[in-house]
């Protein structure tokens, strides 16, 4: 399998887009190329290749070696947590959590006053220590993941942090490049759950030593 | 609610963003803008809101009178077929069909050579009927539909057609355009499940004489 493709005809559409996506970036990055490793492009192609975006090969940032502690996590068989059932329905793993409708999270949100993204990853907070997060919408989730990991010493293997908009997402990203936390991200307003998705399914791709 | 916003903390993030949004169609539209209806400027802003790429203004196209004929499906309760788990996750609707991973799609697929995708809106088929179809991804699935209206006399009530890629989206979307299907899509390669889901919610939330 790749790509999720399971005949031909899937298989060929990916492979031939692959192509292109792979020529885009090259125009796009430049001399720049050389300053990713094989494993990265792969990372970037895959976000290109589900978004028709090429800006996005200049928006993705790798911070404090997110490819690798990701293997390692999938590898261990970690949980991931997602902030939305849309990111959830496109991973292909088998220990994905996502709290946003459990009744936990509304209860701590009503509480706290405080979002239901937010909140959920306060309720996810065990799976997270030592486990990976993906984030394609939610800001106030990405700050809550962050609070965790200052406050209260939460360890993820690795974040990939791509909320969307024009509200918090480009600030809440800038603050993850700031930490120590392996994250994978981009850059201003732009993200989502086909980036989120792209990234986390290339990882788990990688683990299982199928091509990225 | 507003936008699937379920929280003070939430509402507000969701309401400051659309008035940003607005400000930016605004830019991108000029003079524009006046050929479009509120609602279709309602729909526009979700898009542009949901992946923070103001491009979309300029890219979405409402075919054949396709929110007053949405509306009137929803209202009626149609069925509404979606291509991926990714769109059918994130649609606020008590009837929603995805066929990807049905068995008789895969016999299909393989008997017929054809992709998942496109077997799985054979398998749709009386749904579609009279019904809405919601394509994020694939554009193989976007020309089994059309074909299904051409050749087997099946009447969609809505096409939401927005796959994304540099393979066969585009040229899928502009065979869209050119039948009498009531349809929203998108101009070259860009799409999306979150544009598909953020277009149909929109359309859902005016069949409820909610905000847009």
């Amino acid at each position: 399998m790749f790509m999720g493709a399971t005949t031909k005809n899937g298989l060929d559409i990916a492979k031939k887009s692959r192509e292109i996506v792979k020529d885009k970036i090259k125009n796009i990055l430049g001399k720049d190329i050389i300053k990713y490793s094989n494993e990265e492009i792969g990372i970037i192609e895959r976000v290109v290749h589900a978004t028709a975006d090429e800006e996005y090969a200049k928006l993705i940032k790798f911070n404090n070696n997110p490819i690798k502690n990701g293997i390692e996590g999938i590898r261990n068989n970690c949980s991931i947590v997602v902030d939305i059932g849309m990111v959830e329905a496109g991973i292909r793993y088998n220990k994905v959590y996502n709290f946003i409708n459990d009744k936990e999270t509304f209860k701590i949100a009503e509480k706290e006053q405080i979002t239901r993204a937010a909140a959920a990853m306060r309720v996810a907070k065990s799976h997270i220590n030592e486990g990976i997060v993906v984030i394609g919408n939610a800001p106030t989730a990405l700050y809550e993941v962050i609070r965790l990991t200052m406050e209260e010493n939460i360890k993820p293997k690795l974040i990939v942090g791509v909320p969307v908009g024009y509200v918090k997402a480009s600030e809440s990203k800038e603050l993850l490049c700031k930490t120590k936390i392996p994250s994978i991200t981009t850059t201003g307003p732009k993200g989502g759950t086909p980036v989120a998705v792209a990234i986390i399914n290339g990882i788990i791709a990688l683990s299982k030593n199928e091509r990225v």
